[in-house]
């Protein structure tokens, strides 16, 4: 039997699966749940074992990670009757999802009276960065409990950094999701300008792709944008989220950030124009007849 | 006798020495004119010939370079009388200034009944693309004439593209400023919420700087505003013009950019509490306690 940490899995959605299938081939006995079962047929072809519940994952895990959609989700598999905070025994908790500070804080502060020890720890990096194991991981907890969990994280993660105590992960994470609301405004009104007033978008990319205005932004999502692909890297409602805890967090202390209210209002007009499940870059429509 | 083109430079501030020293140093003969001559004592000394009116100066360019500082001194170097298009015979006109593209068309409308030929070449890499001669030069105009004066344009350029007739260098320009107004924003609005929060800027660039939100902005001009340096890059009262324009121009094509008229609104405040001289990078203190 491996002497290598019992890792519980939950949330095997594209990033998900990648990112249990590098700790499964690391050597980790993996325990998965996922609300559909099918997305883990691969890991437990594998060597994964499938729970039924959460809890039963929970109690026979030694570090649970969750890799979930919303905060809402989040709360459930934590805080619902019988799954991983009533369940889990001594364990490294980490929740991985794009998740509120706040919440994160309250599953330290009960995982603590508990016996547990959480850590958050978003990423960035997207489907490509889990598939190649080279994510950025962002963490908040004690550096103690960092430091036990850390070799599991840099089995998933190329840049893997603790921020602070609880929250500071997810704080980070929006920190990533602010700056780059802005920057992809800027981005897809500038090239919207271009092509409004009769440039070429591509020929403008060759003069301004290399300079003050460049950034991965600009030189992907741009490129995107300039060619009408609006296939999701990263979906608008997963961005839309972020947005609004972002917004959130700097209500709670006091600090407007015009930008980024401008940009989740923008997000909101596009969802209403049923853009949801498009990427990012679908902004760069509003901007073009 | 040198059989290089003749090069007039009208504007020699500190981009503007770099570029004529260039050229200078290429073997063009140079002559020279700026509202305070003190600023072309070393090209003189290097053997640049001084004239104290631009009208002189231009009847004995054939190439005449501008590179002043609004698009009102651009008027006045162009339109006023006994200036350059009342004197210059058959030349290369090039308006290096970020200017307006509307007056970039009507200098090249106004040019071309007088027999010259005129361009549209604003720039981008700053000071330190103008030292290293590494601009990125967006050109507007004919063809035939952006062929006739490349060889120039290279020796203070390592990108020069033409990117359409009259006003589209411009046009370009306002895309680049355009994308960098929504991008400082955003590097603003992140790095101030981070502190605001209680993380450690550095630290959040580390787990930030490489990935989705990364690019010139953050890396360069975020690393200033977290140590508080705010010593000008780019003018917050240069960067303002450029705003201005790109609204009117989207104005004229109907376009709403609406977080670029955020980000003059921002910028008009800097400038109301006093920040003209400061670097774009200032705007982080409207985050900051």
């Amino acid at each position: 039997m491996s002497n290598k940490l019992k890792v519980g899995f939950i949330g095997l959605g594209i990033m998900g699966q990648s990112m249990a299938g590098h700790l499964l081939a690391a050597g980790h006995p993996l325990n998965v749940f996922n609300r559909s079962k099918a997305k883990t047929n691969d890991l437990v072809a594998k060597g994964a074992k499938w729970f039924d519940t959460i809890g039963d994952l929970a109690a026979e895990s030694d570090v649970i990670i969750t890799m979930v959609g919303y905060p809402s989700d989040v709360e459930q598999v934590y805080f619902g009757a019988g799954n991983i905070l009533d369940r889990a025994k001594n364990a490294y908790l980490i929740d991985m999802t794009t998740s509120s500070p706040s919440l994160a804080k309250r599953i330290a502060e009960e995982a603590e009276k508990r016996g547990c020890h959480s850590l958050d720890a978003p990423v960035s990096g997207g489907d490509i960065g889990a598939r190649n194991a080279k994510l950025s991981i962002m963490v908040g907890g004690k550096q103690a409990d960092f430091d036990a969990v850390l070799p599991v994280l840099k089995i998933m993660g190329t840049n893997v950094v603790l921020q602070g105590g609880p929250g500071a992960g997810q704080h980070t994470k929006m920190c990533n999701q602010i700056v780059i609301a802005g920057t992809i405004m800027g981005v897809a009104e500038g090239l919207g300008y271009a092509k409004s007033v009769g440039l070429n978008p591509e020929t403008v990319m060759e003069s301004i792709g290399g300079g003050a205005a460049s950034g991965f932004q600009l030189l992907n999502l741009g490129a995107k944008m300039i060619v009408g692909d609006y296939a999701p890297g990263f979906y608008v409602e997963h961005f839309l989220k972020d947005l609004g805890i972002a917004l959130e967090e700097a209500d709670k202390v006091k600090l407007e950030l015009p930008a980024l209210a401008l940009a989740k209002k923008l997000y909101e007009e596009l969802v209403a124009k049923g853009c949801s499940r498009d990427g990012t870059q679908v902004i760069y429509t509003r901007y073009i007849k």
